[in-house]
């Protein structure tokens, strides 16, 4: 499989097959799903503490990408369990994000929203 | 364009044209995007907070997709930062997460590897 | 020590002793101390993934207790390194909240101040 | 009251009665509270977002106070739910600490006891 091809929805029948061949849909509720994508979002994190960007790439860029992975994967199985479109719910919150952070006003700046 | 047929990287391309057009991407270093994404996790979750599933749905449908969406946009940008494939990252990880979690002794089980 | 009697300024001392045993004080600069704490709280939550609380506390009393005090310990230094008065800070939020959320409107229910 | 002789006794009875007035025990399980422990540590972390800690210390000072409260207010509520005592947590906890980070192993070094 050419890797440049892959669709949102092949990573997300493969997470869910994953899932489904050790029958763990039973534990998979939204609320649990949430926890845990929280959980894997800090284990992705302890990868820089007290340390900064660079040295925490060198010393976990292995450590780091699969961490990423974890929450991408935990993302994929909330989505099907929530029996959501990921794509869509992307594409959809990019363009309410652009409309929060218009290119004149947010060009340049880390300000939130509220504060432009 | 049908959703059937999103990838991963048209997903991407989206979210770093979003970045780039507000020139943002001088503040996205690693650390600073993996402190972003555990608090986007943190959103998702406070939509289940004192709550059970069902009654978090029923009142914030609109939220935990809008959160859930942004904790995708920014493992986006993430892996786009990294220079990571996502696609392959996630199903390296998998395949990981297979051998830790063997069909025959993960299957219904919630148990930790490390308690298998 | 009577236990009853120990101050909030006891505990800080106890932790920044064990801090400056180890000459960590050069570490922790306040934003590296809120990711530790962050990360800890994840630490106490994990004990409570896919469970109920009263299967987690069956399974995992000892480690509850444990990841609590982690915690809080990150919260004493981290009032220590940002020089502020745990005590004052403490009562005066109690306070704030207070008026955020009024005994009349807010008696019996877990709806946010922002839906009273 | 001397704010030098306030003890973590008092701290739980302030954060419990401010609990008890709004009739607040009935949501206050172990999960639920973890994941708002959780929650706050969040929003603590929130005003380093972007920003390095002296910046954050300058633009959001009063927040970081109000935000590490609210991790200490949740933290002595989730004490008195456990039946625990916070003073004997921390200290077994330092204590256990200290043997898992010797002084002549940890000096000076940010590495995890497990690299030690």
């Amino acid at each position: 499989m050419n890797k440049q091809n892959v669709t949102v929805n092949d990573l997300v029948q493969a997470a869910t097959k994953f899932r489904d061949d050790r029958d763990w849909r039973q534990f998979h509720n939204p609320k649990d799903l949430a926890i845990s994508l929280s959980l894997e979002a800090s284990e992705l994190l302890e990868n820089f503490q007290w340390k900064d960007s660079a040295k925490s790439m060198e010393e976990n860029e292995e450590n780091i990408y699969e961490e990423l992975a974890d929450v991408l994967i935990y993302s994929l199985m909330l989505s099907d369990v929530l029996d959501v479109d990921l794509n869509e719910i992307v594409l959809n919150k990019l363009e309410k994000n652009a409309r929060k952070y218009p290119v004149e006003k947010a060009r340049g700046t880390e300000k939130k929203y509220t504060e432009l």
